[in-house]
């Protein structure tokens, strides 16, 4: 089980109450009088264990799992052990992530303020609201029900966090809104001013940076991710976009639903970003371009052109996935040969 | 207008006073009697507000707009619709942000130190000195006039802070001097030790780093940047520089005056740029090298040679624009080809 | 000397006492009456200074060096001058870090709990702890002896801290066990979620993160790294890693004993590093590989595929080096040529 020191497992739970929690149908060993006190990896999972089987690499551990139960799709019914129970369904993974969860809740808010916590008297605090030690909450701020402010995290004048929101400690907001259920992680900087300056060959003049970020509901954001504000136009995170550790986004930038970005992204200033677009660790994207839907970005890859909804690219600067493959074999030929690149 | 929880509204101003301000000639329509109340897009501006055109992409939107007055270039002033008022200069956008900044000006400090701050007893602070929420001010440290230092922002021992600069919230400042109007974002991290080790097969010996950094006047550098101190010698960033998000410059490295460095750049040990020198994000340079004056250095570049002044570089490892631009397009052709690179 | 601002000079030594720091012998000129005051570079060192030779291309600078004594592999004592004294030994660089740490100790900690910090009554403090200034050190929380914990960082429940480290400012620890002797350097953020997610075409869900971060003995990690805990599995940075800053570590990632990584570095989750293996700046490492001992990782590489113990490789995707260069070199031939890549 995990280390009790950081989590608290709640259940048990029953055969029954899984195939509930995670909406599957049960099959089988009969298991319905076993009571399942923890998730565990097939490897290591015991007879009261519950596991996952998600990626065909793992049929061996699957079928000499000594786990109890074991969520898997329907199509490897047949390579389980004989005695084990079996919760069935299309996305495993989906199944594990909601028991997992069910095993393992969030810890509970503990409501109030800190005695080390300076909040302005015009902030307005929802129920439930906690705010840890050490955190700043400016004037106006308004904070939604059970939302947590963690520990010397500062929230500047005016911004709006929502309801049951995460905000960890050591984080900046200012001149933004904060949808419902967003996480954030330690360090995140979110509205401060974008890079704007009206350049000159005897020095830069700053332009007024007078937009806010709008973040949408059930966002997550990485631990040292930095958002800017807009010039004027927000820049936008559309709601369920999940945003990984060290990502750039710059000012007026604009994020659909539902977004993954990998560590260490870089997102220029102005360019629109569509729904469901995952782009790879490193990756970087120049400013003023559109990225369609569903878009796949491969890791370092280096943006300097529009792409469309749905294609697959890779490379730097970024080619379409095949072409990406063929040049990167190509170029690998040029390194086996002695001599001259041409042959 | 800018929404008014985190921007307050100043003026309003008529043409003979933007034109002050933006130094430039008044042409157009007669709008001597409009007062001018805030700053817009081309695309939304009205009648009581002004606008800029600075790129030529915008001529449409210029010649359809609402906008009472405008900044505009000599070159475009008969593209202007008859009733819109135009404010005449060479360079629009400058023009523009120092409009932009008599309508939105910096939100003054409220001196004092907040009883929630620690400041020691022998910190010097200037007159006119914020210390927010939580800050940290350290042992003989010394802080000029109308400075402000942000919530949980920490200040070590014996650090300077020159006049009328804005930490920002959550900063960590040691082993450096900081001159005057300076601008630091949420995060940036300045004078810890640099990564210097006397490298071995069994282990790795930590080497004491003994110099500082020393930043110039009227230097911005952005969230979570990372600047460490100097082995011996100092770290050094030049008057003007503007730095973004996220980038990280090693011990000894120095910047000249008014350097230009994108989100994610890194700048290893020792290393120096000239002046002026534009570096594009995620662009990373290697140690020991000299970098000349106006420089121009693409987006995601892998710099491993010294460049001369005026060199405009693409590609990793990098090479002359032009010899790139045909790299790439030549890499391009390999990939599009299937079977042999050699065709 | 160093700014005695923010260094404390100790000292001074004779020959002998240096001889005996830094495990040399002593040759050239007779200086056993000297008493040394500093160390300082080759180029400003005088009479009562000493100073090192580590890289042949200073060897003009060693031969017209003014030190009263200086630090030289056996190779180059006959171009010393005639005036000088030596401290041979085989690493000259290793030596002179020893030294400087003699003249310039760590600052001593101030032990003891700042007014301003907050400690929980259940968290365990060794003897001469010291907690800065708006410190926060949560339920259950352990602390080895004479460990520094700096102004505004965020120990969260249950974290152990080892003895002798130094926690810098404003980093967050959460969910991990940190060994003796460990630096963090501000910013740093340890034991946050990783990036778990089951994807899907309307939504992404999170999965528990029920792992934790395992950190060894001797480990120096750089200004606003991050490194995530683990799923279930642990992420393990092995004893005498040395991270610079901005380094990204995903969720299960293993480092083995004495790994370098350079700054901004990225490792994506699952991947297993092996002992002593270098990584250079802005390299990425995809997820689930294996990567050996001793392996060398050039600046800015990509690496898709696992890399044996040993190996050098560069490129992205990376190639072993040889390749990669002929590789770069074939490139750079097709961007010389105007007109066909195939010339």
């Amino acid at each position: 089980m995990a280390d009790e020191r950081f989590f608290k497992l709640a259940g048990p739970f029953n055969l029954n109450q899984l195939a509930d929690i995670a909406d599957a149908e049960i099959a089988g060993a009969d298991r319905s009088g076993t009571i399942f006190t923890d998730v565990a990896p097939l490897s290591t999972a015991g007879a009261t264990d519950i596991s996952f089987l998600e990626n065909k690499k793992y049929i061996d551990a699957f079928t000499n799992s000594g786990a109890g139960a074991c969520l898997v799709h329907p199509s490897y019914v047949d390579k389980a052990p004989s005695d084990m129970a079996l919760l069935v369904l299309e996305q495993p993974y989906h199944g594990y992530a909601r028991i997992a969860a069910a095993y393992y809740p969030d810890l509970p808010i503990d409501a109030g303020v800190h005695a080390n916590a300076f909040v302005s008297e015009s902030a307005s605090l929802g129920t439930g609201v906690q705010i840890a030690a050490g955190a700043c909450v400016g004037d106006n701020v308004t904070i939604g029900n059970n939302s947590l402010i963690g520990a010397n995290t500062v929230v500047e004048t005016g911004v709006h966090i929502g309801s049951g929101c995460r905000i960890a400690a050591n984080v900046t907001l200012q001149c933004c809104d904060i949808g419902d259920f967003v996480i954030l992680h330690p360090g995140v900087r979110i509205g401060q001013d974008g890079f704007g300056f009206a350049m000159g060959a005897t020095g830069h003049l700053k332009v007024p940076q007078l937009g806010r970020v709008l973040v949408g509901d059930n966002v997550e954001i990485g631990a040292n991710t930095t958002i800017d504000r807009g010039t004027g136009p927000d820049t936008v995170i559309g709601s369920g976009c999940k945003i990984d550790n060290q990502v750039q986004i710059g000012h007026n930038a604009q994020l659909g639903n539902g977004c993954i970005l990998v560590a260490q992204v870089g997102i220029s200033g102005s360019t629109e970003v569509g729904h469901f677009t995952a782009i790879g660790g490193q990756a970087g994207i120049a400013g003023h371009l559109k990225i369609g839907d569903g878009v796949q970005i491969a890791a370092k890859s280096g943006i300097m052109r529009n792409i469309d909804s749905g294609m697959t690219v890779g490379g730097s600067p970024a080619q379409p996935m095949k072409d990406w493959l063929r040049s990167v074999a190509a170029v690998e030929r040029l390194g086996k040969k002695k001599g001259n690149a041409n042959g």
